[in-house]
Formats: C-alpha cells, structure tokens, sequence
C-alpha cells in the first residue's frame, strides 16, 4: 500500500463505502459483498473491489466482506477512527444547523466551536456551545490545534477568514460560501453550494 | 454541438464558471480571459478553453470573453436563463436554511413550497411560506409540474420520499439524506453530505 498514489476520485468513494457499510451494521448484519454495497450505492461491484484491494485484502472469494473489519479498516485510512474537532465559522442558518447536527460524531467528528464576527450573536448559544467572537479564532484554533472548519459566512468576506484559518493552522476546509477559495496546495477543500448543485442537473432537464 | 455526448464532469464544472463570471459582472467588469477565470477559481485556463468550446466559440484569440456574453449562453446551456419553482421536503434546520437562502434567485431558482410531515410544523410559517403537509407533496408537485426538490429529511425516510417524489414527477433531486438514493436512470440526484466530505479530506490530515 502506498497511500500517496491513491487517486483522489477513489479516496472520495470510501466515505460512501463507509457510511453504506455503517447502514448495515446499524441494521445487524455483520457480512456483505461487493454486489450488495454495489446496489446500495449505485457503483458497480467491480469498482468497488478495485477501490478496496487497494488498501490490501479485505474480502475472501465467495464469502464477502466482514462488516466490522472493514469499517475498522477504512476508517483507519480515512482517519476517522478517532473525533476530530471541527469548528463552524459563521452562525448564520446553516452555521446554526451544522451546529446542531447529531450526525458527526459516530462519523468521527464534533463541532467544537462556533464562532460569528456579529457582536449580538457572540455570547449566544447553539447547543451547548457560545458563540466566540470571530477575533479570537486564530488564537483559539491555534491553541486548540484545530485541523478542520467549516466555512458558513457570505462569499464576501470567505476569502478572508479562509486566509485566516490557514494562518490559525486549518488544514481542511468544508466551504459552504458560493465562492472558490485559494488557499496553499497543502490545505484541502470541499464545496457546497446548492444553487451550484442544482445547476449541475437542470442541464438534463 | 451535441449536448447529449458532453461528459458529465464537464458539466459539472460550467457552474463553477457561471458563478465566478457573474461574480465578475456584479463588479462591473466587462471581460475577462480563461487565465483570469483560471485563477479565480482553481481550474487552468486550457482546461476552461477546452470544456466552453464544446458548445461553440465564444472568445476571441486576444480580446478573451464577454462576460455578459457568455453568462448569458452558459445560463441558456445549464437550463438556468429562467427560474425553476424548487420545493424543499423536510423543515427541519436545512430546510428552514434552504427555504430563507437568498442566493437561488439570481442562479435561477426559487423555493415555491415546503412540506414535513409534522403536525406541529405544518401550517407553521418559513418566511413567506407555509410549511405543507407531506401527504398532500405528490398531488401539489403534479400540479404545479415541479421538477426539482431538495430532499433534507431523515435518512430512514429519505428513499421512501424520494420514490413519491419520482412519481410526481421530480426529475432533479438534491439529497441532503446521508444515504444513497435509488431512482430510475432519468432522473438526477446530488448529494450533501458535510461528514462525507469531511471524511473526504481526513485521508490528507
């Protein structure tokens, strides 16, 4: 196994993988194969064992795939056999949602802290959390040694916090803002924009 | 031009040009070269010049794009040069978020209804609009001609809804259910999943 030359596009499967398998353990089911994730998730059988045998051998011919085993195993490659922290900056409608959120942690994170730059939302709560002043974030998620944000403020000001996060030591960005980041080659980030989205699809229609 | 053979992934990434252009025309600039789009938005300036003459020319060697000009074709080639009545199925945090989202309209979309299946939420307001009882969705998309819904109901639900809404004829779902949708082959999901695209980049950390 060599981690480094796994292409993207596959590591980008094996969260799906993870949470189908997850689906079926919840349900009790402790075996299943290539061809039943395949239906669950809408990928072929073939592909599947391709992505997987990358990481070495998991299944044996006829008998499938242990659940327990390769949800430990991918979960092990994608690093979320442990809670990251995660913070939310911005705590506008989707900041509040995201904060408030109970399907992070069984998939390996928590948010830790929310942070918003208006004076009247800092020092509310979501959940259990205050909302921190968004000039004490650098510090905070320094301090913290927080790896992980998700970026909920409007596309004017993205930009910006994103060069902050950097600077704080953010190395992966989850950016809802309807804006493209540039951060440095070493620093990830994911997309979402529904509008976006749903543009992809009114193509077909 | 033949749409019906352009590659999907190209496609998917003329929304991520539409939405930096009209970006640079909400600053009142006029042109702009495949090298500025380029830089704007993380995608090299040949790869740009190559997806956009799929569908015609539309630069010229020197003087780059118009901007207007070219806004105005990639609206017509996404579908979005008009405005599509979306409905939001859920109205929970995500589908209060969606429904007050501000951003659709200029990007050719607009949330015409929202449905739970909550006594207590129907009837309820969500700005302008009054939450509709889920019983009542497949009739009032079939009415209206819907064809996109934005699905943010729980995952144990979400196939089960998603196949009511393929009855009323929904072509176009964005699912933010963290679980595979199995639709038939003509009708197109997207999926929202923060903890899967935050898994998604762990692998890196």
């Amino acid at each position: 196994m060599n981690a480094d030359k796994i292409p993207d596009i596959i590591i980008g499967r094996l969260p799906i993988y993870l949470r189908a398998l997850q689906r079926l353990a919840d349900q009790g089911i402790h075996n299943t194969s290539s061809q039943e994730l395949g239906e669950m998730i809408g990928i072929s059988a073939a592909q599947i064992r391709k992505d997987i045998s990358q990481f070495g051998e998991f299944g044996k011919q006829g008998t499938g795939y242990s659940i327990p085993f390769l949800i430990e195993r991918l979960q092990g490659i994608l690093k979320v056999n442990r809670v990251w922290d995660v913070i939310v900056v911005g705590a506008g409608d989707i900041g509040h949602a995201l904060a408030r959120y109970n399907g992070f942690v069984n998939r390996g994170f928590q948010v830790a802290m929310v942070f918003d730059s208006d004076p009247n939302k800092v020092g509310q709560k979501v959940n259990d959390l205050e909302i921190l002043g968004m000039d004490t974030m650098v510090e905070k998620v320094k301090q913290n040694k927080i790896k992980i944000a998700m970026l909920t403020v409007p596309a004017s000001a993205a930009q910006t916090v994103a060069e902050q996060l950097v600077k704080a030591g953010v190395k992966a960005i989850l950016n809802y803002a309807p804006i493209h980041l540039n951060v440095p080659k070493d620093v990830k980030v994911q997309h979402i924009d529904p509008a976006t989205h749903l543009q992809r699809m009114t193509y077909y229609l």
